[in-house]
Parts: C-alpha cells; structure tokens; sequence
C-alpha cells in the first residue's frame, strides 16, 4: 500500500465543511466519492484541517492508503475526471510511510477578506465579509500586531474543542487593502483552535471601527474571556492558503 | 417624472440574460422588481447591452422614468436593501430628458477570462473559460491586433440580430496574463453585434493553440464567413466592464 498527498483545492460555499457528516454532504465525502471511482477503493481520507461550512481553501492537503496502480502524479487528472467543478485536485506524490496530513503539518496559513464597501459587491458575496462601515487600517494592524507571537489563545476559541492545550504561536497576523474595497487579514500560526482566525477577525474589525481600543488588545489576549473579543466573523471570508509541511 | 440612470453590477451566473422572457429569471425583471418594491411604481427599465445568459457585468447601466420622491443619489441604498445577492446597485443620477441607456451609450469595453491551466479552478469555474492547452499569448495579440480599426463583422456575429450594418469599429483588442494561470482579453468597440466578442475570443484561441495562423486574420475578417473563425466561447468568461456614455 502507498502512502498518498494530495494537494487540492475548493470553494466551500456548498459544503457542509471538510469532515464527514450525517447532515450534508461535506468535501472529505465528495473526495473519497472520486477516489472510489477512480480506483475501486472504498477507502478513509486524512485531512489537514477540519474547514467550517463555507469556508474556503486554496490549498488543502490529505492523504490516504491505496494499491492503486495509477501513478500518484497522475492521479489528479483521473480524480479531476469525477470531481464537481468546485473541488479540483491540483498535485499527488507518494508521501513517507509515517506521513499524516493531520499530525505532519507545522503550520497553516489562512487569508480573510473583508469587503469594506458601503454596497455589496456580486462577485464576493460568497468570498467576504460585507463590513459597510468605515475601517481604520492602522488601527487594525496595531491590533492585530497584538497577536504575534506565543499565547494562550483560550479567549479565542470557540467551545468544541478538544485539544490538550490552547497555547498556540501565531507567526504573522496583519492586514492589507489588496484592492480599493478589500481588506485582506492574513493568520499564520503552527497550529489553530477551532474558530481562532474568524474570531481574531471580529476582534480586530472591532479595533478598526472604533469599537475597541487597540491598545487594549494584549490585555484582552491575556484575559483568555471570550466575551471580551469581537464576534466570530462569517464563514464565508475565510481561506485556508497554505499548508507548510 | 425624472430620467433616473442607475450603474449596476451583477453575477449573471443564475439569470438568463439581461432582457426578461417568460422562460426563466432575468435581470431586467429582477430589477424591475426591486424598484417595484422600493418606489412603488411597475415601470420598465431600458438597458445598456442584451446580455447573455451566464454573462456577467461589473458595470451595466440602464435608465427608467420614475416620479419617486427617493433622491436619486439614495435609490441605490433602497434597490440594494430588495436586491438579491449577485445585483448590487453602484450608482444613481437624475439624467437629461432625452439619456437612453441603449441609445445614447458611445461605447463598451468587455474583458474575457480564460483560464489556461491543465486543471480547473473552483473559484473560476464560472467567471472563466477552462483551456487545456497551451496557449501562446504572442500569437494571440498578434491576431487580435487585426481586429482593431473599422471592418464589416458579419462574419463574427450569431444570427439573429436585427442591425442595419455590420460595420464596427473596434478601438482596442489585446489579451494579457493577468495571474499565472489567466489570461483577459480585452475587447472595447463603438458597438458590438450578437455574440461578437465570444466569437472574437474563440478564434483567438486557434491563433493561441496554433489552430490557425495569426496572420491569416485580416484575410479571414475580409471574407465575412463565419465558418472560418473560430468557435463561440462560453459565455461564463465575459464581462461588461466598462460602458461610455
């Protein structure tokens, strides 16, 4: 059996998230779907994440056993074959026996953007957050500056999880106007709690709206009370866009 | 009444067109509709250009008479509140009695997306047209430049307009690599004829992939057939970008 990555890609808007569930369909299932199809095997997916319904990934990597005799750098094309046009896988290799998409990750990178305009804009309602109201750049880079580094993140996460412990070291947190009415906010860290990045979001929407001070944003990190941040900003702003291996 | 111009943009994804038919959803009527809703009044609206199904516009005008009270500068703020996601109304204005968004436009620009990548994009399946094979964009600008100046388009038309000529005067028409991937073609004329961009775009495409050569273009115009061009792109790649009044 190899060990097979592969790296795709996926607009999440009509998924019920990445895993698995009763409920709805989700991307792990339309994935093993294909890759039933493409190669016989009923087989289980590991992934690098577990994205939220509506959010989206520009890059996404899992792996799984297989004795498919098709070449793993062929694999994408065979899948692409089956595969609905919202999900598109971009590149396979025969990864390491001990290779796990879940645990062989030593960091990500999500991108969130904020479509800060007062009319909605047709082409991003999907891929935004529609803030109508007026935004302070500086102000939220000051804020966000705030999350830099090592901390207990425990304000900032939504219940739910299961993790040992809610230190995590976020290794760039900024945003940028990437076009006239987009605001792009950019999260690196070696590891993330569940709903970590849209709840940094609302925060610093809030410190650039005038809501909250940021300079009252280290005090807030090291609080850890939930109540203390901004709402969980919307799903559908969110991309996963890089996976370090 | 006042002559009410009103800018707009819209996802043409889920409608059949601009101009309403009793066969599906357009966008005229949706409009129609959201104005219904906000002044009161059941009036039709005048449109700028006869979109497609699938086509899109990031900027499209249309004008209406109306004796609503709502200023024309705040009537983008009650159609957005009625309006569906993928309309958003831009702009609004008080125009000259006699402005009419079909007659009185001196030109359009269109862009057309073409994504040249071996696999497909879930963020560009219906903002572009998938290509395959290589395309070689030096060839493209080659052919596309013979299509600027005035010529007699009858051979890049669908049938099924009513035009009294077929004589165009196309001001600019060149492609450009606008991410790695993408390539938009740009095409902007006094006017255009049914389908005349997506048949322009298709056979640009054989002058990319080497189907056809570039310089037999000026010829192939001259001849006014449309067997020789190239095929009808899809129209989920084109966009109104730009309409001068």
């Amino acid at each position: 059996m190899k060990n097979i990555a592969l790296k795709i890609c996926y607009d999440g808007t009509n998924y019920h998230g990445w895993q698995y569930q009763q409920n709805g369909l989700t991307v792990q299932e339309t994935i093993e779907t294909a890759i039933k199809k493409a190669t016989g095997e009923q087989i289980r997916v590991t992934g690098c994440s577990r994205t939220d319904a509506g959010v989206h990934a520009l890059e996404y990597i899992l792996n799984f056993r297989s004795g498919t005799r098709i070449p793993a750098e062929r694999l994408p094309y065979a899948l692409n074959f089956y595969l609905p046009n919202d999900i598109s896988a971009q590149e396979a290799w025969e990864a390491p026996e001990d290779f796990s998409a879940r645990f062989s990750v030593k960091g990500k990178r999500y991108i969130y953007k904020i479509l800060n305009h007062v009319f909605k804009n047709p082409f991003l309602s999907k891929y935004s957050w529609h803030f109508p109201y007026p935004l302070d750049l500086e102000k939220i880079n000051r804020a966000a500056a705030a999350f830099e580094g090592k901390h207990d993140f425990r304000g900032f996460m939504a219940s739910g999880g299961q993790q040992r412990t809610t230190v995590r070291t976020v290794r760039a947190c900024f945003a940028e106007r990437t076009a006239p009415d987009l605001i792009t906010v950019t999260v690196e860290a070696d590891a993330f709690l569940y709903n970590m990045v849209r709840i940094i979001v609302g925060t610093l929407a809030d410190a650039g709206s005038g809501k909250l001070d940021p300079d009252a944003l280290p005090a807030l990190i090291a609080s850890g009370d939930r109540r203390l941040g901004g709402i969980t900003a919307p799903p559908q702003g969110l991309f996963l866009q890089k996976v370090y291996l």
